[in-house]
């Protein structure tokens, strides 16, 4: 099968008998070998998840033709892509870069699945890290609300004009309108610090100081309305003692960001994160 | 569907284009809705693995009868269960208790789907630890060659006498005989401790030290006639440092084999362990 | 140095130049010799911490005698103990027996360095647990605000009867009064499940699932009026994914509680752990 | 103390009562206050080991005057050294980048503490990466016994001309000559994979994964005549499956190589790493 497209081929549907059969019966007609399938069945929402990936030898429009039956049948929402097209990915910044020079080192590495058509940030400083990947670079201010209006609106024209799939904010530090967060609903991913137990307000790291956690960590999740609160993508954490400074444990978090942002984008690149009302369904 | 069964099936078979739309057919048929799904194709051996979970209202016989024209017609190994029903296993022990505890504790706390109609051993240490857990105990001395082949015999008629369907090397110090690993073959689990490098002879843990090594731990393996090489199930390390005795490593190292044994215990009664040539399958 | 004794010793006193010095006098004075040394210096409170290991053949009024010019100079609190000597500890239990199985399972292979006068309860399911040990078990109900008030003041005199150094709560379900965290303060240990983020009231493992978090863990912490939130000493984490229902995030997070307070305890009774404030110095 | 040094001050010598005594006063006599503390002594060595970090407004003459009394009459290897000076560091490489690339990009990060005068290899495949970090790089080609010799003369006169104080094998693949590895004693290190258990011969990722193991990982070490069996400096290990293809273990397995070798070098050149036997003392 060596000319053949090796396809990824993503379901959700109400859980009922028969799907998985539906499923493999259109594979079997459009000429295709599941080589990689994941399901998962939602108690709590009664829905089902299908990951398939596919080598087969025609083309889109009649894998799609082949879909078609079975999709309708059961009201499936889908998506048919291909292994190791790259996601057109939007980066948010402010000032910090540990998170961007991570997705721009493994994008260049070829490790992460997506291409970047533009980095925004409502600072100048990284201007000169983009540069160095050769990514453009866009700066616009964001001193009121006016500022801050003009920097959403100009997210959204640049999603429409590169057919943007995913929004990453990656230590972009300006909160979102409810609205930016609902058009993007679904495939914008952010990323921010975790401590046991979690702490709210100003300087985490210095009160996770003095609190002597011993566990530090990220979590990736993606951004609804709702401030930090939305489904949970991953999360990692790392040990931690009492001789670390404020400053020290802040380091130590930042890598855990980088790397588990990365590691988000990346599932997400494979179509393998799903969302399951509050869930994420992690196909890895 | 609150009177169904909720089955487990396995099935091993050479790897060819449609197997899963005839599985899923046949699940169909029974009536059955498939709840958990896991596949892998082998590149080392051209087989194909499955295991579903599948919920369904009919009874063995008639799930069997829709199976049969495709497990005949793909020449499947297969193996049909109910989840949840304890698998009856044999374990075997010496003097150090670490491994039986665990066991013992997890089993009675439902965690390991399994049941244990007897405790055998070559020393009488451990009679009053089974006796705790309301687990026979039977002590037989091995002392020479004699002693050993008796207590051979004896395992195999308890496997015969109880229908025992795994038996457990919880830290028995005895070396089998190839006729009795060949007559438990895929149904016999080991732990031994584990180094990086490893080491051969005597006093690992001593050696382990002498030379400095800073991660320690256990795999679990299948029992083979090939001493200490059987398929890999399961493998754990924990980190150490210079200030560690001999005792101390000993003592970190019976913690890792405890969780690595139980683990692989509850995965193999839970049908999640299958072989592929010297290799394991886990779906985890 | 065949009959010398292996001390330990704990000092804590405002940081200045010369400490060390003025202590390895007073244990040269002391015949002894430093097999274990780790200090400290919290730039925090600008206290000094310092743990020695000292092996001498003179006896403790001797020792204290070689001391006591340092530590009356310095104004510094300190504790001379010797290795190895169990630590008398009362648990305190509810329900739920994987914490104290582990405490006296590890507790009975010696690895630590425990003694458990008494175990008391509240209920009396856990009886049988500890007989199996060896332990006396005490159940007093505590079924309204007279009754709670019995059960502490039965505390207190149990710790007075036998002098016990540390008070072990291994899953005791009650709130203790402020009068009961203050006359213990420094001396009482509690375990209790950890997730990022937190989650606030009841059923917490149902809304960790329901958030649908990919680490859950434990955290092992001194108890301080101000509920869960004392000194934390250990904390653990473990990596969970979507499949695993509430029942079993919970059985995963039971055995991080226990492995994360068994471990504190161990700390402790060695020494190892010390109080800056609202943290904790643990010297490994 | 705004114009003091930040001293490092490492000790080896026999145990006996009195070093920390003797040492701490020679600190005092020196005007300096230890800020960090370390010692270990070893029960297979009866060698005693220590690591201070000291502030002192004093300069090395003067240090060095008052340590003088103390580490002669205990009979002393020691060391000073200055915290933060970069250690100059030659590394040595053939066709494989991912070591070098990680320790040149964390070198410039500023995180490693070293210099690199220069990269050798007996390959020109890695010239490029190292004129993008700025570092000199020379080929020799090493075809026949002629070359290696006189690849290791060179090796030795780029030691002595840059006074080279660590080198590095970043997966250098040529076996050194006894003669070379004992002029190098003590600051060469390697770094290769790891198994459990151990696979000798060629090919080990593709052995590792037709036993199915379930850890990879890595070993850093001190380089010695005796092949791959030098003091364990750093190891680590991550967790694969039965997915996973040999190329894929062996992408997975240098990731670990580029992170255990820069951890190594960053503690070696932080005078973290003592040698004990055979056997490392690791200072954190």
């Amino acid at each position: 099968m060596s000319d053949a497209t090796h396809w990824i081929l993503t379901l959700v549907c109400d859980d009922q008998p028969g799907i998985v059969h539906a499923v493999s019966g259109a594979v079997v007609e459009a000429h295709g070998n599941i080589t990689e399938s994941q399901q998962f069945s939602s108690a709590d929402t009664g829905r089902f998840f299908m990951r398939l990936q596919v080598e087969s030898g025609i083309d889109r429009a009649s894998f799609e033709a082949a879909l078609a039956p079975v999709t309708s049948r059961y009201d499936m929402e889908w998506k048919l892509d291909v292994v190791g097209r790259p996601l057109r990915t939007l980066v948010l910044v402010s000032k910090a870069g540990h998170c961007l020079n991570d997705l721009l080192f493994r994008q260049r590495a070829g490790q992460l699945g997506i291409e970047v058509p533009l980095v925004m940030s409502n600072h100048p400083d990284l201007a000169e890290l983009a540069a160095f990947y050769g990514v453009p670079f866009e700066h616009r201010p964001v001193q009121d609300a006016d500022g801050k209006q003009a920097f959403e609106r100009a997210v959204l024209d640049v999603v429409a004009e590169h057919d943007v799939e995913l929004v990453v904010l990656a230590r972009y530090m300006q909160i979102l309108s409810p609205e930016l967060c609902a058009a993007l609903a679904g495939r914008i991913i952010n990323i921010h610090h975790s401590f046991l137990p979690g702490f709210k307000g100003a300087s985490p790291y210095r009160q996770a100081h003095a609190r002597g956690v011993k566990l530090i960590g990220a979590t990736a999740h993606f951004v609804t309305s709702d401030l930090d609160e939305g489904p949970i993508i991953e999360q990692n954490v790392v040990r931690v003692d009492h001789t670390r400074t404020p400053n020290e444990l802040m380091a130590i978090g930042q890598d855990e960001e980088s790397r588990t942002l990365s590691q988000s984008v990346k599932w997400f690149a494979e179509h393998r994160v799903l969302q399951d009302g509050a869930r994420t369904i992690i196909f890895k």
